[in-house]
């Protein structure tokens, strides 16, 4: 079906508008109007090709709100009129054990991403949610509840949700009242760390290298702030931590955050800096500490932290834009420069051809 | 009271016969008569100062067995002719959550070692094991099974065992019947690993870069054997180990290792290499794994790992030597090299003046 949406021809280019077919739904297909899209910091990574795996014309976004208007025959869980979600990935191998109990996003056979991936039968490209309705398998779609009151503040839930959900969820038992929590880097990915570990309980500490950034940590939910520009800074919180959690993808020292990490914590990264780190063995071996990677969650958990932000009123602090070439652009460049509170939303109204 | 062992002066001395004092018994103490004391390659480290805190003239030893001679009046545990252990500490804060909990070796007032450190009252400096005898505050003391059979290779349990049998029950999880387990490094610490893991019910495989020990891999409870050094040698176990004990020092790729590691998967690092490994975080990030360091263990555990080995008949495999200055050189020329199965222990009755 014709579909309309927002797509890029190369590393250098600028968004043009593109029109593009969607398949007809199979059995097991769900059609969702987009409602929102949210910009997430690796569209940008991958418009500009620096992973090293870009296919062009891109579609960018993995972080889509819809409103669900046809099902296939085989769709148990959404029918039309529904509130639901897509986030980084439209299919897997289903068959493995990971995808088994619901951890798709450790398919052995990796997964199917949103866009700039490739089909499991037809091998077609896929495209994301810059654009005006999706075509998705059930299983990779979650439900949305209609209790949330804030609809544009969800589509973030989709990516920068589930990123920061996951860890904090898997260690929850680092991440309670009288537990104290770290969360490094307030952005997309740490605001939402924020609200989930306030959530849950725990004392929550930012940790950034800008101070004006004090005010809002607090009014999301943290009690305490570290700037870590200061000199010293960490010197007063060598092994204050139960858990840290690490959004930042600029290059920094681990071997230096570690130093607040109390001993049996978890250290959970869900940044990728371009260069290794430097992983000093003794920083692990002294504390019993531990670094974990996380990325994004499998539709179970999707599911799960869907509801939980449902139930506890939880969504992204979001600023939304009318799409265009000029609009896309500058929020690129915004969030690049980590200006804006905190993610950009794409409204889906403007996702049309323009007159 | 007057206690006979052997001391270097400095970081290139030799061993030398060395006679000094040890406090009389307090009231919490408990006295044993060395019976084995185990070499382990920290020792090493330590005599030549490659940590740079080193303190002479020092008597290393860490690993002891010994049979308890004498009690304090106020110990609760131990009676006069129990087999009983000293490992790497010998006091500790013990007012911190950590030591309240048992587990002294993170206390965050930095334990007393049993050489090279420092007593907490009166600051005499601590000197360990290769001696005729050794005065040790009972908490720091565990009970050792009569059941042991063969006593020279329980010395070893109380570092290399506790060292690998630590991490394992942590994790043991993922070191179960149906659970693969790779242990890297078939040495003194290495063979422990096999040796707990097997005893766990895991399917073991040892990773090492000498094909030479193949055989005694399984001999020692390992089903499977890679030889690192062989190219491409890891192709074929992409994502296949739950768990992964690194038990090496030197140097080596931590991101080439990692992947052998299965998705939500331990990678666990014993061993301490001169520089930082490289890490890059998507080796973590995708597959959601970690990193977890791991020294020896707290005394509720390392009673713990006493008694487990006692009901399942591990001791560790030993090369029992008749201290001398020269059969010590010789003991750490040759676990340099690596060139001991897989341990060297020190004969107690040997501890005494030379004639």
């Amino acid at each position: 079906m014709k579909t309309f949406g927002y797509a890029v021809d190369g590393p250098d280019s600028k968004f043009r508008t593109f029109e593009f077919e969607r398949r007809e739904l199979n059995d097991d297909d769900v059609l969702l109007d987009v409602l929102y899209a949210g910009i997430c910091h690796s569209d940008i990574h991958q418009v500009k090709n620096e992973w090293g795996n870009s296919q062009y014309p891109m579609v960018p976004g993995h972080e889509i709100l819809g409103r669900v208007v046809r099902v296939g025959s085989k769709a148990t869980k959404l029918k039309e009129g529904d509130l639901a979600g897509i986030g980084c990935m439209v299919d897997s191998c289903k068959k493995c054990k990971f995808c088994e109990s619901g951890d798709e996003h450790v398919c052995v056979d990796t997964p199917v991403y949103t866009y700039n991936s490739n089909e499991r039968e037809s091998s077609e490209p896929t495209y994301g949610g810059y654009s005006n309705q999706i075509v998705c398998k059930e299983r990779f779609v979650v439900k949305v509840s209609d209790k949330f009151t804030n609809l544009e503040g969800v589509a973030p839930l989709l990516c920068a949700g589930i990123t920061t959900y996951s860890p904090l969820f898997r260690f929850k038992h680092l991440c309670t009242p009288g537990k104290k929590v770290a969360i490094v880097g307030l952005g997309g990915l740490g605001h939402m760390g924020v609200k989930f570990a306030a959530a849950l309980g725990a004392e929550v500490t930012i940790i950034s290298t800008s101070s004006s950034k004090e005010a809002d940590a607090k009014k999301l939910g943290a009690t305490k702030f570290i700037n870590s520009k200061e000199k010293g800074a960490f010197n007063k919180h060598v092994a204050e931590f139960d858990l840290v959690l690490d959004t930042v993808s600029a290059q920094h020292d681990l071997t230096e955050y570690l130093r607040v990490l109390a001993p049996f914590g978890s250290y959970i990264i869900v940044g990728a800096p371009p260069k290794p780190y430097d992983l000093a063995a003794f920083t692990l071996l002294n504390g019993n500490k531990m670094v974990v990677g996380s990325g994004i969650g499998g539709m179970r958990e999707t599911q799960e932290m869907i509801d939980f932000c449902a139930e506890h009123d939880i969504t992204s602090d979001v600023e939304v834009i009318q799409a265009s070439p000029e609009t896309l652009e500058t929020a690129y460049d915004r969030t690049s420069k980590s200006d804006v509170k905190y993610r950009f939303v794409i409204d889906g109204k403007s996702l049309k051809p323009q007159q």
